[in-house]
């Protein structure tokens, strides 16, 4: 095993074997890089896979702007700070994306880019809270449709869990920063979502769109190949 | 004000002024006593107030039955954990008492007594958690036409946000030590509680059911006075 | 029910029918939207309700300079960080707001901001807090007389539970993040108020006057019909 | 939707919608009931549905001699603590369970009996902690051929973030109280797990093999369908 | 330095340089030990200075009844756990202890067996919390009239605090572990006491009787002395 | 009691009375006011008491400036961020200030000016913590000879607790913010303190080193009156 | 890789290959096994390398009475909770297990034995804590002759980091869980031992004194090669 | 014992024994003073020990700016923030530096500089976290030949584990700050390091790359006098 490709870069050990062992594409976390580390890094795996997508998450500004002016081909998201470099997959199966206020949509664009990097469609539905339950009633048939929900919410983090007892679609919680004092930068969501009285869902770390739209993916790729 | 009265029984000092300043009752909590000072203390505050009722809380099963044993008049609540001595008052007002699952029963007999010892009327609406949300619209005018709710629940704590986006009754919600890891003793649906996305939602302490009450009858007496 | 009325403006999903569930108005958090996010749902609601007061709250000083040019007849509280829009209700009973110290007063001026748009009436009471103890006995008769009290304090919390056990009316505790160290960014005064001695206490999220003050409307818009 | 079927046995409210919703089967959690409580509910859910299978989770020892008692046709699990009554479902799909050491195996049990319940098949590999990497490459083949993996690991929680870099099926991981001292409980693997490196890992509460092999179940139904 | 004198008894090293390098007693603290060390610890110390008075803390019924038995002329407080050998010192200034509530009594009896052993007068105050201010504004007088307090409170821990903004004398503030949920065994009183608005206000671990009652016979004999 | 003096400054209510209570001057936190209420606040505490020292403390660079410019006569410690304005009282007793580090110097000057306003003589001792112990032993008669210390440390927060062993001086602790990672801001030190093995030491807040200051000046006045 | 031997057992995967890759004997930890496990694991591991000394930790009090029936000729620690099955390696270098109180003795017992088992010579230090100095600068020549030192303490966890200043030796620090309240079982001496002044202190699990033997082993087993 | 060499610069007492006792040369933490102290500290180590490398670590770009002027001789690493002044010693033994990611360079920048300060050759092998495991395998004869090794990891910190388990060469773990929302700042890698299934790993403080490195260096020292 200790003989799967790796590209040495001096500051970074680039792993070319992810997509045989997990299907999954290259990604950079751009968010401990510099710019200049992270250009280096799209560069060398867009050179190993020229026609594979290669996803940069958590893009500053700095980053972005440097990846804008190397990669004029790139697609870049603001508001969800990724830089995406080269074709898409073949999209299989379905994911939606759902949130409980306008705070979270960073978090969801994140996962919307994800999702489509990693192989399937993703489809948006924002501020559907539980202080206003018929809002989330009225998308009851398209969440219970999808192959996998990722439900996004900040402060008490009450919708993936209400949403897990609507439908048997697997939904992933992401819990986010959003919200102040006893939020605790996201801990009270999280907790939420790990204590939700609805069984099956699942949780991922505060703000990690990137790693439930992962998730959602896998799934969504295998439910999704056999239609 | 250092002239109010009190009365000295060598481990304790009651507090003989409080129905004046307040207009509630005398309350032992006797969690952290001996049977025999709660029943001290009982007898003193009974004495000196023959026609008021009293309570004391969390009373372990030495206390209630040494209670038994001296006040056979006494109303004891094996579920809640409590002791009343004496007339209970004219009730004023409504509070319902709602809980997110049956676990959260004593937490909801505890509060049921204490509504009733502070003056007002208290209902019973058990099980009604989100993940099942049939359940809790089932229930909802019930809930709008009380003076004030107690709503209690463990685990994610999402019933009291998601009953304050419902209706306009004054909430007071109470996070229950019920579940296990991440619940962290009832962490984590205090912290839900005191994030809800529906606005004035008040909490109080986990389990602390009497507290809760408490508050609700203040409000229930001076709403239900007008009637 | 998944037929009440929402308005969708893209990024968020207005809630038209909470006055109708709740009796309160409708509101917007600014604190994770951008100026333009704030300016346009309060352009969309003040649309659907032109005779009902509209409130934002959290506006930083971008996004209260953005409301101040696009509605130039918008009130605003530069202390309390609010934006108004439209006619204030007919207010109903009354409310104290009380304060710990000086450095409580931006906590304090959204409460009593809030308290004006749901629907009654607002006094202040600052800096009485319990290291001098003769400033709160010389106004525990105003406290007395008052529908509801929100009790604001940070650094130790003392003073709500030491309002509660000298006056019966209903007190809401709220924590700030005023202190330092061990204070916790607030946490340390939360846990003075929901351990608090004196029963019926209740608590909101630190630095959250907007809630504690919606709870005491709530609760003084009832107790005052009476009068 | 409030007119959905339940089941009102006092202490509880039982929901009778759960399969048509979800597809999920009824479950019990005992922790918080009495052995009585959880009888009766089992009764009354196999009354109302005798052809389903119908799970408790968290039977103490007094609980499943109860259940031995009054239903000798029930599936008892001493390790896993649960009881099955009815026939189970016809399973679809296939499910991986693993653990990091031998003190993870109740929570493996409870995986597997739930993955039993709600409709695919469960196989068990214990013991592959990442302090001998050889027995885990050992079995990474099984790994990668399952619809879904729970992973579950106590102490340092670090075996399901190396699966979830060796393949790319589904993983969900199971944080388990096994450990001492800065394991907290639990809390020290969940947060290695919530920040796993490999990215599409996640997480539920701690000790919670049911809601994994719920989560993983409901994964593997989809995709096993089309087998 | 290193030759200042020790007893080597096997499992303990006894420190019998104390008493010159700060005027304190040599004292024992028996909670991690079993009765035979501790009773071996006592006769070691007692033999090295007959003349003193030697102090054993955290005695549980165990080693109070071994202590019973092999020194028959020990004073034994059941409720502070403390056992005591030897004559005492002659008494030097005063020092109050205060306790919140009745609860709080072993704490307080342990602080007043220590204050005698470590050379000064203590008086006992109980039961005087916040939530009757005026218990506590009767004795303010005795307050003043000490050379130090200790002030012993849990759950809210406002009892120290309001004693320093009351009085000018040193207050040495014990959090105890009365109370339950969010008192954290302790830690919220702890925390209300390290941010008192009162100045002035020390504070020791939680339940610590013993070190507060030290700190304040330290102040007390050199106050004392004067008189 | 309710009829002591206070000075009502709008959004302040100055306590007028706190000398005649405590002994204590009076004193303005500066940290959450704005330079305008902190000259405010000044001015008017010195109009009411030309004849004593009037102390600010944590006033950041504007305010400092600010006092500067209203105050010309004002005494200000840019280190320890304090101002002082009017005659420093006759010092009686002495304290001294030591400190495990040269980083925490700034809260040692907070604690120096703040001795000399209430009414002591500060000696500071700077930089002799336990890594190189001869540093410390060569202050240990300085120590001994003080009437209270005040021991100031932050990382691992030993020194105050080794003082403790070595002298019979009341010792006060304080943690500061110096470290990082899992010095936590103050609270590895503090638990260090709250924990010595050495009795009698007691603590203050993270970074208080004003209120170490009260404490021991307290201590030391009326030591110090003897002489 | 994944062909190195295993050995399984049904409940668990021994790991035969440990000692080719680290030098060390194989291990059982029995906290969270059945007696019966832990015998058959025992007979597992010694059947496989007769000739070699195989460590069971954790064992209480049932374990250690059914590895005394089965093995006879097993050396069993009551106070270290051990038991040792198979000949002690041939002891090359020094290591010493210091500890600040005798309440620490059960772990420094683990390490005692462990270290023997691991290949090394260990000497036990007991009872020279910091609250006299004297105590440990006694002991300083001991400390600094030895390959390794395992310092053991626990409430305020200063003994490591004093010595670690004392000494050159490499030291690892094991904090205890001896202590209350905000001893936090062990986690006030860990943070105390993390941020040690004195550089080069590495630190282990609360109560961990295997592992710390572990690495006191390693590091004596390669220098005392040398002599 | 007090009589060792210390040299008082007014804001600091500098240790000029530490060689001696412990064979370390002297240190500087910069991170909590100001420019001008680090370089007048500097200074002063340099003049007492000309022979010899003195080490300044955590120096922002002010400071090491200030260095440069300066000492325009000494060896500046800007990713590491140190300053060397003077000769290196002459290196014994050998110290592997490996990290799991590309973002904590920082931190093993700072290890490899010290580790040359403290007497050892240091290796740095970066970027073989376990998400790509051959990565790791293929380096694994480069760990086993070291004296020691030091392992830097954030979030999971699942690397330094699985090396322990590999070789048995002592392994000093480094958590470090590298994450975000779960990830505390660096606790969770720690917490995964202390709790690691593989014995003998032992800790230091989040991004403490320079005690790590001392250790190691104590470490080979030691055993590399042997070859």
């Amino acid at each position: 095993m200790s003989t799967a490709p790796t590209h040495d870069i001096g500051f970074a050990r680039l792993d070319l074997d992810r997509l045989r062992r997990t299907g999954d594409p290259e990604v950079i976390l751009a968010s401990h890089k510099t710019p200049g580390q992270t250009v280096e890094s799209l560069r060398a795996l867009s050179a190993a896979h020229p026609d594979r997508a290669i996803l940069a998450t958590r893009c500053d500004e700095l980053t972005r702007g440097a990846c804008q002016r190397e990669f004029p081909a790139a697609q870049i998201d603001d508001a969800g700070r990724t830089v995406v470099l080269g074709p898409l997959p073949e999209p299989r199966g379905s994911v939606v994306v759902v949130t409980a206020g306008t705070s979270d949509l960073p978090v969801a664009r994140e996962a919307m880019v994800t999702a489509a990097v990693f192989g399937t469609t993703g489809t948006l539905i924002p501020d559907v809270g539980v202080a206003g339950l018929h809002r989330l009633l009225a998308v009851a048939e398209a969440l219970a449709a999808a192959d996998a929900i990722v439900a996004i919410a900040g402060t008490d983090g009450a919708l993936p869990g209400v949403i897990a007892g609507l439908v048997g679609t697997p939904v992933i919680a992401v819990p986010t920063s959003v919200g102040y004092g006893t939020a605790l930068g996201g801990i009270a969501p999280l907790l939420t979502m790990l204590n939700a009285c609805a069984p099956g869902l699942t949780v991922v770390n505060i703000d990690n769109g990137f790693s439930a739209a992962v998730a959602a993916a896998r799934i969504a790729r295998r439910v999704g190949t056999r239609r």
